[in-house]
């Protein structure tokens, strides 16, 4: 289905070696946008990465490492030698069962009668708060502490601390490709209140919004606070399933996803389905709720890009906290709103609780622009992908048999299927008896029909205590 | 009116030397509790402070302080040589104006065409941050912050820090009259985020809520979030009318109140309209949301017990925030739940943002234990007694025409009446163009025969700002 044009297209990418922005994402970021806007077409075929390299006066590098992620997303195919070319089609990006084929269960299903103690200590979400870097944070803390300014000490503003949303806003374009000023930044205290803040700004009593199902239930339980109508929509292995949100009686005012890293089965939702859910809301005005929770920690591939950095319409609100990223206890997240909602969340905000408190929003503010911060998300990745490793070899060794993990490639959770006809909610309560915190799938779905099995934590445990956990779990 | 019985009543209350709890305080209680329980009854003779004195084996000193302060809360009556009585009735209690008394406004109320100008820097609820012990919060914060253990960093209970919500437990019961356990109190972020609790755990859509009128914005925007019909109570001078709540057509499922200190007017419940508010929930199965902001500084008396402390019924819900006690960025304050209620409302506030930063939670609980607190709540009622003096005196001399300062007798601020067809609002406005910041009386009225006026702080500012602001006000 190549159609390889005469020659190569000439490059046509924004490339700015001095606006600090790493070579690799300024030409993964240019050629994304050229194709996603449909100035490059289906078929055509780019320049090789060492006639860019050339033109762009680069090192050959970035052009491979840009050109192997355009890949990996599935925006263009080419084998080496034969060129590379834009897609005929923007195809699933994610939706291989990358485990099963990487893990061997070598043992058949049993009944699971001896289950009641295989889940290990892993709670959801906790991040490796052994593996922070508590000296740099604690001479942040004690530096604003010691200046207790009024600045510090009196009412704040609703919006968030400037500083910080201006360093959060940079982070966002550089580091998850969103779109957006300080200015479309509010600080609140993190995905829940977020989520809170959107019910109320968008939905009226009555109001349908979409949700992904299974997904977690306390996202569930925000949106329903303005007594707004739940419409639970399946997922396939692309994502949310567009065509049942479509068939709904009732038009969705708004849907609420998790593009990155579906909570809880883990899915990344490929591109042309964000582009067929970004369509869907631009037709309909209706809007989008992407919670990019989970986003910095992706392990067979670089990050993948927000689905409000591919919105052309406004139709986006998204997302993010940094509970994982930092630590729980911190309760800083934020939304980024378009522009002319910003007044409208920013009151609801202020309604809800003023205001999140200043000293912590300082000292964020210094970690982000200090550095710390991208050094810390660094040296995680790392630790999170050894976890990772060690778990699933884990489970593999030891666990095998009852649990069948479903896509591990980013996060630091991963959702595990327990044979069909077990009650997970059981196991769970029986492990929780014995000191042991796992979470049952079944409760993230609102329809009958759920799929029974664990929601499992890697980021908090070394590899040691995640294999002793294991081990000790099947005896 | 009086029964004097043959022979001065025995010492019934209970009173225990090394408790720890001030003697005044005990005695005041004692027979406090005595008089509202029907134990003491109408006309009954308390004996001499010097006989109660050498009864309980202490100095005179307390009993007078404790008497004065029955005397003043209208429970008992007497003159001095005449013995102490308990009261018929229990009588109004802070129902005078207590201002038009003590000022004089020489001049006669004049067009407002000048009166642009006329308002201070003075915004509202903002405490004096200039006396703040800075040192000490610092040290606590830097011995927490160093220490960053993963209990500070993880996830924490949403009820909140076990040892900060007794450390409240002990402070409401010892210097509020609050009557409660450890296990009633749960963490908010602030009085905002405790009444949108409470919107959530008691109204559903359409049921009715009864607030003041005037009250706090803010309160009836979170007394809203649940589309519940909000019906404005005017107010007499012993507080919210309840005849005006019983002759409401749909039955009020909650009602909102400040009787410590009324937001805006500045009024304090009197003890028999309080009696009859309690005596209405109690019948009807209806709440009661105490809101008891800007109750620690009284300045004619000692503080008033609160309406939970005379609740038999557990119908109060009460709400209390350290923003102006220690600082507003704390972002802490807290509710006190009957307890069969408290799983609910701990589970709506988990709903809504999790729980509270725990950092500022451990340090607060230190600045509570260790007594830092007290001191500094001793040190304050000082500092603002002299700059709400400084600030009526500034009234007077230079604004008294204009303005007319409106039960003056707590808190951080105070409502001034402006010359009947005076728009407040208009006057705010142009003051904002100055820099100078008030807030327009009638923004606090749900119903259109509002009162023109200023609500004006005085808590952030020094005596000499004050009187400069003033001075410059009428130039």
């Amino acid at each position: 289905m190549k159609r390889p044009l005469a020659s190569e297209i000439p490059t046509l990418i924004p490339f700015e070696p001095n606006s600090g922005i790493p070579f690799y994402k300024q030409i993964y970021n240019g050629y994304r946008t050229a194709i996603l806007s449909g100035q490059l077409r289906p078929g055509q075929r780019l320049p090789s990465t060492r006639t860019l390299a050339v033109e762009l006066g680069i090192s050959r590098l970035p052009v491979v490492n840009a050109f192997e992620q355009l890949l990996h997303e599935g925006y263009v195919e080419g084998k080496s030698g034969a060129g590379t070319y834009v897609k005929d089609t923007i195809p699933d990006e994610f939706a291989r069962p990358v485990l099963e084929r990487r893990l061997e269960f070598k043992k058949p299903l049993e009944p699971a009668d001896t289950l009641e103690e295989i889940v290990g200590p892993f709670r959801v979400s906790l991040p490796a708060l052994d593996q922070f870097p508590n000296k740099i944070w604690s001479r942040l803390v004690s530096r604003h502490a010691k200046n207790l300014s009024v600045e510090l000490m009196t009412y704040g503003d609703p919006s968030g601390y400037l500083p910080l949303r201006e360093a959060i806003a940079q982070y966002l374009n550089t580091s998850r490709a969103v779109r957006c000023e300080a200015n479309q930044i509010l600080i609140v205290s993190g995905s829940q209140m977020a989520l809170h803040i959107c019910a109320r700004a968008l939905l009226k009593p009555g109001d349908a919004v979409c949700i992904e199902d299974p997904a977690y239930p306390g996202a569930r339980d925000a949106l329903r606070s303005t007594s707004a109508t739940l419409l639970p929509i399946p997922l396939d292995e692309q994502g949310i399933d567009i065509n049942r949100i479509a068939l709904q009686k009732k038009g969705a005012r708004a849907v609420y996803v998790t593009p990155s890293h579906q909570y809880p089965l883990g899915l990344t939702m490929t591109a042309s389905r964000r582009l067929e859910l970004l369509d869907w809301a631009r037709r309909n005005k209706s809007w989008i709720i992407e919670d990019d929770y989970d986003s910095e920690y992706r392990y067979t591939s670089r990050p993948v890009g927000s689905l409000q950095g591919m919105d052309t319409a406004s139709r986006v609100i998204y997302i993010g906290t940094f509970s994982r990223v930092v630590f729980p206890s911190l309760r800083l997240g934020y939304l980024v709103v378009p522009i002319e909602l910003f007044n409208e969340f920013r009151s609801l905000r202020e309604t809800l609780d003023i205001f999140s408190p200043t000293l912590y929003q300082l000292v964020l503010t210094d970690f982000l622009q200090e550095g710390h911060f991208s050094r810390h998300l660094r040296r995680m990745r790392v630790t999170y992908l050894d976890r990772r490793n060690a778990f699933l070899k884990a489970l593999s060794d030891h666990l095998g048999k009852y649990l069948t993990p479903y896509n591990t490639d980013a996060g630091l959770h991963l959702s595990a299927f327990l044979p069909v006809g077990i009650d997970d909610r059981e196991i769970v309560r029986k492990a929780a008896e014995h000191g042991v915190s796992a979470t049952a799938l079944s409760t993230c779905y609102a329809r009958k029909h759920s799929r029974s099995g664990l929601i499992l934590g890697f980021g908090g445990a070394n590899e040691r205590r995640i294999r002793a956990a294991a081990q000790h779990s099947v005896k």
